[in-house]
C-alpha cells in the first residue's frame, strides 16, 4: 500500500461547534465569539464556528447570528455547520460565505437526524452544493457515521464510497469522512480515503473528523492524510466529550493533533503554545479540565 | 513506503512492571501476583511481571522473588526486568525463564540510570545474552529512550541504529524500541523498525513500547506494527500516568490497543470484555481511575 507524502495539513477547528454542543456549560456568543478570536490569534485558519440548528435541539448553539455579527472582519475563515436548506439560508443572510452541510450515511440515524432517507439527503446535498454555487459560497459535504453508526453498527465502506461518489459528481470544495462515535480504524480510514482520492476529483479536498472515543482518534488521523486527506476537523483541547464522563473525549485535540503533525515534520501553521493557552483560558470558562494531553504533558 | 500486512500481534502486558512502578500505590506481593493472574486469565500470554532492581530506588518493585513465588505454573508466561548483573541473578534463582535487560541509548541517561557509559550498557547486553543462552533463558533487550531522552532532547535514529546492530550480531529473542518519555512519531518509529528488519536476524523478535503521554502512542503502536515490529507492550488501563496529574497516561492501554488491533483485523488473543473487568479491580486496588478509555466507551 502507497502512502502519500505530504509536507502541510491543512486543520479545521470545529471545538466552537462540535466541541461546545457537546459540552454542558452553554457559553454567550459573546464568549463564543471571543473563543473564535482567540483560536483565530493561535494560527487556525478555519474554524467551524456556529451551526443553524433550532436553538431547542442543540441549546448550545443558540445565538449563531450573534456569534457571526460579532466577528466581524474574522468571517472570512469561519464555517457553519448546516443541517438543511433553512440552515443555509441562516447562514447566506448572516453573510458567511462557508457553509458545510453534513448527514449521516445510514439510513435509521438518518431519519432520526434530519427526518430524511439517505437518499434524500443526497438530493438535498445536490440542491445545496447547487446554491452554493449560485451564492459564490464555499461549500463542504461532511458523511456522518461514515465508520460505525449507534444504530446500524459497522458501515461497509463500498456503501459509504457510493454515497462519496454521487456527492463527488457535483465536485463540492470539499468531502469529510466523519467518524462520529469514534469506532473508525486505520484500515477503514484507508480504504475511504483512497476510494475518494480514486473518483477523480481534485477540486474537492478530502477531509477526515475524528473523535478519541476509543483511543483510536490520532492514528485514524495518520491513516487519513497518509491515504491522502487534506484536510483534519479537530477541537480545541479535545473539547466535546460528554462533561459526566471525566474522561471521555470529543474530537481529537488540536493542539495534540499539531504536536504529532509537526514532529512528524508536517505542518499546520499552529502555535502550539498559543493554543494551550486558549485551551486554559477556555477550561475556565467551562468549569472543567479538557481532556488534551499536549498541555499536561508540555512540549517536547 | 511499504506496509507490513500481519494477522496476529502479539501483546506484553507491562501494567504489573512498568505500570505499577509509576504509581503513588504500593501493592503487595500477593495482590501484586493475584493481578498478574487475573491477566492471565484474560488471555495475556506473556507478562513483564517484576523488575529485579534495588527495593530502596523502586519501592514498588520490592517483594520481586514473593510475587514470582506465589505464581507456580504461570511462571512460563512471566519476564522480568532487569538492569544488572545482579538482576539477571536474581531472576535465574527465581526460576523465571525470561529476562528483559533494558537500558538507555543515550549517555547522560544511561549514567544516571544505571552508571554506565553506553558503551558499557552495549558490552553488558553481550554478557547477559551469553549467560542467558547458557542457562537457556530467552533475554530481550530494550533501548529505553529509543525517540528521545530528558537530557538530551531528541535522539538520531541512525544512533539508535547503530546500537540496534551492535545488539542484533548476538541476536537475542527480542529487540524493542521504546518510547520512555512518550516523545515519539510514526515517522521516526518506521524509521527504527524498518531499520532493524533490515538487520536481517529474523529470529530475533521486533518490539515497541510506546507511552500515550502526548497522544502519540496508538498512531505509533500502528506504525510498529507495520513498519515491522511482531510484538507491543501495553499496560492495563493505561497504567503508569503520574497519580498526581489526573489525565496523564502511562503505557498504552492493553484492551485500548486490543480493540484498535482487531478493529483492524489484526488479532491479539485478548479477551476484551475480561480485561476491562481486570482493570476495575486494579483500579480498586490503587484507589483511582485509570487512563484507558475503552472501559469508560464500552466495545463496539
Amino acid at each position: 500500500m502507497a502512502t502519500v507524502q505530504t509536507n502541510r495539513v491543512h486543520i479545521v477547528e470545529v471545538g466552537p461547534r462540535d466541541g461546545l454542543q457537546n459540552d454542558a456549560a452553554q457559553l454567550s456568543p459573546a464568549v463564543r465569539a471571543e473563543l473564535i478570536g482567540r483560536l483565530e490569534a493561535a494560527g487556525i485558519s478555519e474554524i467551524e464556528a456556529v451551526s443553524f440548528v433550532h436553538p431547542q435541539r442543540v441549546p448550545q448553539m443558540a445565538g449563531a447570528e450573534e456569534v457571526v455579527a460579532q466577528l466581524g472582519k474574522l468571517k472570512a475563515n469561519l464555517t457553519a455547520l448546516i443541517l438543511n436548506e433553512r440552515g443555509f439560508e441562516r447562514a447566506l443572510a448572516s453573510g458567511l460565505r462557508r457553509v458545510r452541510y453534513a448527514f449521516p450515511v445510514t439510513e435509521e440515524f438518518a431519519r432520526r437526524n434530519q427526518n430524511q432517507s439517505v437518499n434524500e439527503a443526497i438530493e438535498l446535498a445536490h440542491t445545496l452544493i447547487k446554491r452554493a454555487r449560485h451564492e459564490k459560497m464555499s461549500i463542504g459535504i461532511l458523511l456522518a457515521a461514515s465508520f460505525g453508526c449507534p444504530f446500524a453498527g459497522r458501515v461497509a465502506p463500498d456503501e459509504v464510497l457510493r454515497i462519496a461518489a454521487q456527492i463527488a459528481a457535483d465536485a463540492p470544495d470539499e468531502l469529510v469522512f466523519a467518524d462520529t462515535i469514534g469506532v473508525g480504524n486505520p484500515v477503514a480510514v484507508r480504504t475511504l480515503l483512497r476510494g475518494a482520492v480514486a473518483l477523480g476529483v481534485p477540486e474537492m479536498r478530502l477531509g477526515g473528523h475524528f473523535h478519541n472515543t476509543r483511543n483510536t482518534g490520532y492514528a485514524n488521523a495518520v491513516a487519513a492524510i497518509e491515504a491522502g486527506a487534506a484536510a483534519l476537523d479537530s477541537s480545541l483541547g479535545g473539547l466535546g466529550g460528554c462533561p459526566f464522563a471525566p474522561r471521555a473525549t470529543g474530537n481529537i485535540a488540536t493542539e495534540d493533533l499539531g504536536y504529532l503533525l509537526r514532529e512528524m515534520g508536517i505542518s499546520t501553521g499552529l502555535n502550539l503554545e498559543a493554543l494551550i493557552e486558549v485551551g486554559r483560558w477556555l477550561s475556565d470558562q467551562l468549569g472543567h479540565e479538557l481532556p488534551g494531553m499536549l498541555a499536561q504533558a508540555g512540549d517536547f
